[in-house]
């Protein structure tokens, strides 16, 4: 692999706003239930200007499943690109790396996988693009069964869960009934519902994802009612028509197929669970499972580790 | 649970020697197999004084499982004691933290645990306790399939020991047909072998296990041979009439026995899988699965993660 093949140099990462950017998760430990902050971080131009304008041509409704826009959206002014190959010293890489996140509201581990990455975004060289998929998808067809099937992990999980909620200071609620909760409720109408606005109004991917998840995992909503899925919205910041359109787009065929070409992206690229996450480097896509890779990921990418609860850059 | 109770004062934990210790893995990124340096680190006197203590009293071949002691084993004089519970102020943990590990050769995540918690016990307020343990009765008890069963999981797994060990500076050498030679290799011999000095002579417990890893992981040496255990125990710095010694013991129902007890232990614990972490604090013992977790682990005990390869304490 020759270094920097196909990359073209990175322009400059647009600057941070001053004063840094608050912390999205001001979780307070020992309020508990129901004071975790909702505050959404400000949109990233950069990023939602690429969502625009793959949304604007019509290319992610196409029936191939889309390659992730290297060349072609970089040639196109898209502002990341892949990073060029490491040089041999540590941190030495160069360019912004694109960060594709892969999930489904009904993980709990995508949760921390998403707060964490959406805390890196503005810390470390990399553009975070969401890519809402479909859990039961990837588990179908691949074969992999739910992790909680095995009673012994399934009594692990409980505890790691929590313990690691709590580290990452997002609000997961998780008691022993949960995972025959979770297998009873679908999120697919959920998915679809992000899916649609990924390809309407992407800006509100980001905090529509978030109220999901607060919803189910914190507040152990029923989030496959039609009432619970348009009061996220609202509160997510769309407006009552926007959400009301946004619910009649979820059975259409555009919309389905979309998460589908989503879920079978991820199945390309080695998924057989979730949090799945996807970074562009050396000219490649490279799959990291979990929400406990990101510190590997930061090391292979020249990034710093800085624990899940990173501060911002001053 | 009330803040302490049951645990003793700590005793000051035993100075680290002057100049700081070496770590132990000097492994070259750049030159790879075979450079890769063997040297042990030296053994810590408070756990080996632990270790052959209980040997000699006989409490570790006792029929019934033992549970690790603690208040037994303090009031016996024991230098480790449980962690009490926090005081609610970050880091503010006192007393030190028993931390066992249970492992087999066979798994290589087991050894990525191991030398990072090495690493870590020079470090953190912790002893370490290395408990050899047999995967395969884990997984039969538990009804756990390893993981590499899934095909895609396999594909992944690949990647990620590759990578891990890489960031970890552990020279796992692992390819496509591992997980065959791996399914079709026997570690009971090895993990008696190992037990067996664990009884005896466990201040070579370190090396020998890691000298096993080196030949299983990173030399593809069948480990199930007779000659290859011996010539693994003579690398570990036992004597010829020891290892020989060792060897003949194997197939006694002591040595079986123990092993068995260990590996139900583990399962008590709660394993499914390893490497299995089991760190005693607040009173009870707490499972951490996989060599993930160890940063968590830090958290809370009032450690802090300073990567898989920290510098020792000046």
């Amino acid at each position: 692999m020759e270094k920097g093949t196909g990359s073209l140099p990175a322009p400059p990462k647009p600057p941070l706003r001053t004063p840094p950017l608050p912390l999205k998760l001001r979780f307070k430990r020992e309020e508990a239930k129901g004071t975790w902050s909702r505050d959404r971080a400000p949109t990233e131009p950069s990023l939602r200007a690429y969502e625009l304008k793959t949304a604007a041509d019509g290319s992610r409704s196409a029936s191939t499943v889309p390659r992730p826009p290297r060349g072609g959206a970089a040639a196109a002014g898209a502002p990341w690109v892949a990073a060029p190959e490491r040089d041999g010293t540590e941190g030495a890489v160069m360019g912004r790396t694109l960060v594709e996140l892969f999930y489904d509201v009904v993980s709990p581990y995508s949760w921390l996988g998403f707060e964490v990455l959406c805390r890196y975004q503005h810390i470390w060289n990399i553009d975070l693009r969401f890519r809402p998929a479909f859990l039961g998808g990837i588990m179908q067809a691949t074969g992999n069964k739910p992790p909680a099937m095995l009673p012994k992990r399934a009594e692990y999980l409980l505890k790691d869960i929590k313990r690691m909620a709590k580290y990452y200071q997002v609000p997961v609620h998780i008691s022993g009934d949960d995972f025959k909760r979770v297998l009873g409720t679908g999120t697919l109408g959920a998915m679809r519902f992000i899916t649609a606005i990924d390809m309407t109004q992407p800006q509100y991917v980001e905090s529509l994802s978030r109220e999901f998840w607060l919803r189910f995992w914190s507040q152990r909503e029923d989030i496959s009612q039609t009432a619970n899925i348009l009061a996220a919205a609202r509160q997510a910041g769309l407006s009552s028509e926007l959400a009301q359109k946004t619910l009649e787009m979820i059975s259409s065929p555009a919309v389905k197929n979309r998460l589908k070409e989503t879920t079978e992206e991820a199945i390309k690229y080695g998924a057989f669970g979730m949090p799945a996450v996807v970074a562009h480097f050396n000219g490649e896509p490279h799959l990291f499972f979990g929400s406990d890779r990101l510190e590997l990921l930061g090391s292979i990418i020249g990034e710093k580790w800085l624990g899940p609860v990173p501060s911002p850059k001053m």
